[in-house]
């Protein structure tokens, strides 16, 4: 049975789940992403023909009556909705059972393709799919946070090569998250205005690092990248839940995601990446302190001993350069 | 020229480090740590005979006039001891030079071996060489925090394969290391004892995840272990800064560490890993909430776009089955 256990000393959540270590690891014969995979693979559970091997869909796209995209629940989650979301202690430490809710949005329905290479009404499909789940997934009462993410290549931790995302809806909202809101919330309550709406002030004021512009969006690539290549895509309208986004933000925001990724896929030759949707907690309301934005952070590098100690990451990449070199990259 | 930044949204700080990018990567061609290497390698900067590839070195134990370990600043450093270390801002960006020191510990004249094969007097060697720069480097004014750490293997970001350690010495206490002792200081606060002490105490009690107990010091593998095989060694006695360890304390942690690294060694085949030594910041003086110990951290898994956007690790692993485990391998 998975379980949920919070760390006695730095109050961090972590999932213990055995289970998953039986996972099917469809990567353990190849190496890297530009290996040619075929259109369709009898074998992947993923693929057209093949939807007996997955648990029943909870959102489709159809054409033509046939799927162009499914969310599935996830068969090798680390949580499981029917177990209890109540906290437990035992002696000094506390835990939960994993309570929670595992979906796979299988983005498409070719084997060979990835979201970079996608059109801009596939992906308004996929970020509809996140917006649709999101509304579904935030009125169970028990679910405090849902985190969307994608993880690309098997730097990016992928076991399934058929491209999809993932979202794993919680009982629990982690000191991470707290703390950075924490911050948010006290430069909100200092100068009376959102972090991430002066951030893109500054950031358009400075030029260097922004990536593109649109209407809607920014682009860019922090001022204290983690990693090279980190880039944020933030919406220029204040709301804090990914939820809020409007029909025609989705469709402008389908069309930034896939030249930043199509740049990045052509400008690095294709990098294993993950991407997170970093929006507020479901258990809170509208929030004027935070603002919801897609993180992208491409896995070209490994974090060691000083990063695990400190949280101080070593960057060998300026960002000013990332932005610069990635501006240049075509990707029409 | 390096850099440190903080990010204006997290005052989470990273160190732009252009430079390093030129760094020879010594693994390029390997790829796994079990391919036989040879005792002396005559192109390793880190290898008898290659004293003057190195800079000159800040501390040496010697035997029979020859060194058996000598710790070098460190060449390809993201840090230097030139720059400055006043912050800076720029618009909203808060921004230092990247000041600070770097060195190697250079564990053993040969180039093939590894801690977990050494003898307790080598590693009595190796934690010796960190005290005495701890001792020295916390004398500067300007620095803050004193991280040492191992890294083992590609998978754990080694680029050097000569078994080494490295310590970084930075003018910065990062929000990570604060928000930890931020719950050690609540914990202390509120129920007037150290944390880390209750922490033992419970492990004894539940004894499952305990590895090994020695007069001064307990390993275990932590309750909410963040990845598999995750262990910490604490002493038993409460002081917070490693510097103030004594002679007999260093000897028998020097043991401790041995058994367990050897135990992962011979357990899990030589597996990837990180160490840490946490210890207090060295502008803080003795602190009654926090209390040094090693955490190792084995590379046997990748942290994917969930980790990345909640914090919240996916272990595989339940602490109880690789204390179980690990307890179960011979490593004398």
């Amino acid at each position: 049975m998975p379980q949920f256990r919070q760390s006695f000393i730095t109050k961090e959540w972590v999932i213990i789940a055995p289970e998953r270590a039986k996972r099917p690891d469809q990567f353990g014969k190849k190496s890297a992403n530009n290996i040619e995979k075929p259109p369709h693979d009898p074998k992947c559970p993923f693929c057209t023909g093949n939807e007996a091997m997955t648990p029943l869909e909870s959102f489709a796209i159809k054409k033509d009556g046939k799927w162009s995209l499914r969310v599935v629940p996830n068969k090798f989650a680390a949580v499981n909705s029917e177990l209890s979301p109540s906290r437990q202690q035992e002696g000094l430490f506390l835990s939960t059972q994993g309570f929670g809710i595992a979906e796979v949005v299988i983005e498409h329905t070719r084997h060979d393709t990835t979201l970079a290479l996608m059109s801009n009404s596939e992906i308004v499909d996929v970020l509809r799919s996140y917006k649709n789940r999101y509304a579904t997934l935030e009125k169970d009462g028990n679910i405090d946070m849902i985190t969307v993410f994608r993880n690309h290549g098997l730097k990016a931790g992928t076991s399934i090569e058929h491209p999809h995302s993932q979202i794993i809806a919680t009982p629990i909202v982690p000191p991470q998250v707290r703390h950075l809101m924490q911050q948010m919330v006290i430069y909100h309550d200092t100068y009376g205005r959102c972090s991430y709406c002066d951030l893109m002030a500054e950031e358009l004021r400075q030029k260097q690092r922004i990536l593109m512009e649109t209407e809607r969006y920014v682009a860019l690539c922090p001022y204290a990248s983690h990693v090279p290549f980190e880039t944020i895509i933030v919406p220029k309208r204040h709301y804090s839940h990914f939820s809020g986004i409007e029909e025609n933000e989705l469709v402008e925001m389908a069309e930034v995601l896939r030249i930043i990724l199509k740049k990045l896929y052509c400008g690095l030759n294709d990098p294993d990446y993950n991407y997170v949707l970093r929006t507020s907690p479901t258990s809170d309301g509208e929030l004027h302190y935070d603002h919801w934005r897609l993180s992208i952070t491409p896995r070209t590098t490994t974090a060691a001993g000083f990063e695990i100690g400190s949280g101080i990451f070593i960057n060998v990449m300026p960002p000013e350069t990332a932005a610069e070199f990635l501006r240049g990259v075509k990707a029409d």
